[in-house]
């Protein structure tokens, strides 16, 4: 298989990414927001990449940027790789944007060196999978994937536009490929229905995703790459602790019911949980008093639980635990504990067969395999739901993302360009089949 | 002494806080800030009350209201009583108001009866002590008593507005009495020497203070009114924890550096050690969590940190504790901390000989008398340092204040009207006399 260098190529890549990272809603910083005027530059030049590496170039009803290339039959399978074009607000250049490039990358190398694929390929670049502007993640692969639901398009900006306004605004629809072949995605969500997924016109073999770690493990294995086992469960929420606002100077310390003390409790008791039970993880994030004033006793908190794990019954067990420690503070405290969930997303396995390959990909380019849990969240899990899914992790500094320092080095992407190409090539040597 | 019934005088003083507590800057609610419009007829309003009661009535640069009755002769001394009429946004009708109209309604109250005073009274309506519009607390009696600093001068409202222009803009200097009699507190200050102490022009008794407890304390011991032993201080200021910021679902718990999590040990550390020094109060009562979105782990926390206690030196040690505490936090975690002062006060001893004297008042009108230290601040603190102080705490449901309803009894204020006519009258008798 393929092992060998390919410097140019990685650099390449290197170049397209910073390119990229240059074009931007908001000057002096990285923002990308969904179908945003830097989202519709960033479509263009990607799409000149894509057209370059020989990919014919459309673009979805959700503004996603689709570069496919036909297998050599009518009913070849189609490979699907790719990740989001979207970013944070004051984002690094390599979340997102690296799993589309690469692969586009990746093929253009192939072509280079005369392999031709027995297969169908789609790149796929996401418009949304951060949440900025809708507080509402993965709407692209979502409209990709058919799984929009009508409660989707209702959702509404800070401006107050739907999404469903949004992408009428896009001209989504007409820039949608006249052709048979590709998604209608929106036009079946908008009967209101919603959730169903949508057979795709091609077999797929799957999807594959390549993405920075955005955490600390492969750094501290000192591991160009990885192998992702699971996209952890993730249940979000809101807890609020309600006791009664008093006078910091006159209300005797007996005599309080004060809701940032209970709050204080659980917040040491959830980091306590979760570093007993390694992978889990349990945050507090946000938190926020009222009425907010120094010389006032804070009569109610508001705080934000997220807690992930790869298994889904380990994730529901601690947050049992944690909501019955929490009742139990408000009982012990005399103070109200209500609870509201409002994200839950069930753990998603890496597809078995396709991680196989993978890490004999891995192993042939870096020696050494590691798989690793995610514990974000990527398109993979909306698009499990359409393919088997397998993601390649790449090291990236100090585990930092979401952050402009955020970085991969050029020795890093080359290993992972390399182990694209290593498993695109097995892919096409049948490794799939029984 | 005077320990019969006063019910026609107490109604009275009921229908006036109800009238007053109409006087208003915004429509629904009870709000009157400094030098406002509602101030100017607050002012207005009660200046008619005061020379009902048979004082002469004018009102200083700062907009205090002073109604003056002449003793028998020109070295007569004075006895100041009085609070502030300015409120906290959505106030109730007691904090502050009380302490002005009810010995308004007492000195009316004595004249019907044929009581003459051997001393001269002063009632003064201080015109801000809440501190609302230029978060600057008791600039009314600072004023009065020849305090007030350049640097207060300086400060400036939400609109830019310094209070040196607000008072221009008010035309007190104008309103100022021309007669030698009286203050000129702001010509004095004006040098920007500020912070001396300017010599009353007429002996002082010294300063009478009316207030609800915004307390439990009365409420639990079953008392209509009782007497302030002293004025706890406060410190209070910023404590910062500085930590990481990092990704909720990749940063396995053991690599984080979470300043929520520290900031939690401190506010449970703060509560139990209060709880094990009492009358010791430390309340944090503001909290911001940087970024404070539910899917970062906190890098940065900010709280306020408030602590009171009657002695200064049990103040100080407590505080060195706490901040000893958070230093030790900060390095456990590998967090940064500081701390900041914002505000540092002493306490104030209530004058031992006037408390005596006030004490004998409570026992022959309520039967018991329970000594109280003040959580609260209260503008006796800045005119101790022209006069010996008295305050007489009246008991408020619930101990709630700074809110629509606050709430103190037609028939506790009828208390407090006899024990302030038997105080008078004991003052009258020479009870101060060695």
């Amino acid at each position: 298989m393929q092992t060998a260098s390919c410097a140019p190529a990685s650099r390449l890549l290197a170049r397209r990414l910073d390119e990229l990272a240059g074009v931007t809603d908001e000057p002096g910083k990285l923002t990308r927001t969904f179908l945003s005027p830097a989202m519709r530059q960033a479509n263009a030049l990607v799409g000149k990449w894509m057209r370059a590496a020989g990919l014919a170039v459309r673009e979805d009803a959700l503004g996603n940027l689709i570069g496919r290339a036909e297998g050599p039959g009518p009913g070849s399978p189609t490979l699907l790789l790719g990740s989001h074009l979207d970013t944070v607000r004051d984002a690094g250049r390599f979340d997102g944007a690296l799993g589309v490039l690469l692969p586009i990358v990746a093929l253009d190398e192939l072509r280079r060196r005369g392999v031709t694929l027995p297969y169908a390929v789609e790149v796929l670049g996401f418009s949304e999978e951060e949440g900025v502007r809708f507080s509402s993640a993965y709407l692209g692969s979502k409209g990709y994937a058919g799984k929009l639901r009508a409660s989707d398009l209702a959702r509404r900006d800070a401006n107050g536009i739907t999404v469903g306004e949004a992408i009428k605004g896009h001209g989504g629809l007409r820039a949608q490929a006249k052709r048979g072949t590709g998604f209608q995605p929106v036009l079946s969500t908008n009967t209101g229905k919603g959730a169903r997924a949508t057979s795709h016109p091609s077999p797929l073999l799957g999807y594959f995703e390549v993405h920075i770690e955005q955490g600390p493990v492969l750094e501290a294995e000192k591991l160009a790459v990885g192998v992702v086992s699971a996209i952890a469960g993730q249940t979000r929420g809101r807890l609020t602790f309600r006791g009664r606002a008093g006078h910091a100077g006159t209300t005797p310390m007996q005599l309080r019911r004060d809701a940032l003390a209970g709050a204080a409790e659980l917040i040491l008791f959830a980091e306590e949980l979760a570093r007993r039970r390694p992978p889990l993880v349990a945050t507090v994030g946000s938190l926020a008093v009222a009425p907010g004033v120094p010389n006032v006793i804070p009569g109610e908190v508001v705080l934000s639980l997220d807690v992930r794990h790869p298994r889904d019954a380990a994730r529901r067990a601690a947050l049992r635990r944690l909501l019955a420690q929490a009742r139990a503070i408000a009982r012990r405290r005399k103070l109200g504990c209500a609870w509201q969930v409002t994200q839950d997303d069930g753990a998603v396995a890496c597809a078995p067969r396709l991680a196989t390959v993978l890490i004999r990909s891995v192993r042939a380019v870096q020696g050494r395999s590691l798989r690793l849990p995610s514990g974000a969240g990527h398109d993979a899990i909306v698009m499990a739901g359409l393919a088997p899914v397998a993601m390649l992790f790449v090291r990236c500094r100090g585990g930092l993302s979401h952050h402009p320092d955020e970085f991969a080095s050029r020795a890093d992407l080359e290993v992972a360009l390399r182990v694209t190409l290593d498993f695109l090539e097995r892919l096409g040597a049948g490794a799939l089949r029984p």
